[in-house]
């Protein structure tokens, strides 16, 4: 499934955020990170970075895409992240 | 249709991106927007986001579901805006 996420965390916490995502999602700019990703690597990011912030303080949404049959993706600008596996 | 929209403009260009946005979308948290949209207020927003950033520096994304169907939406941890219209 196709998995659209961003986040808003504290600053001392954001790093080690980033490095978790990075290693299921593609980073697109600011903290927006997208791709493809199975149900299971989908549940090990959801429970890493719950570990990694506070709950009470920090903010992920994470939207699943199970059919992207009606998505269109637009860019208008530059694409910050020139590797991401664009839809 | 419904928007997921997020940007990454530049400093001294971002605070009239952002009371463009807040026109036609809810402000998430960060450089994200969400809503549902009409085609013609979607058409308005990206010309007035369009005049309002320099293109080669600056990015905007957005994603249109045309059907929500197929879209889950996930929060960990707190909801930065309150009042956003929770798909």
């Amino acid at each position: 499934m196709f998995v659209i996420m961003f986040y808003d965390i504290r600053e001392n916490r954001v790093v080690k955020a980033l490095k978790i995502s990075r290693k299921y999602l593609t980073w697109i700019q600011n903290s927006v990170f997208e791709g493809e990703i199975s149900l299971g690597n989908l549940s090990k990011l959801k429970a890493e970075l719950k570990r990694a912030i506070n709950s009470e303080e920090d903010s992920i949404i994470i939207y699943t895409l199970s059919n992207t049959k009606y998505t269109k993706r637009e860019l208008i600008g530059i694409e910050k992240n020139t590797t991401s596996n664009i839809l």
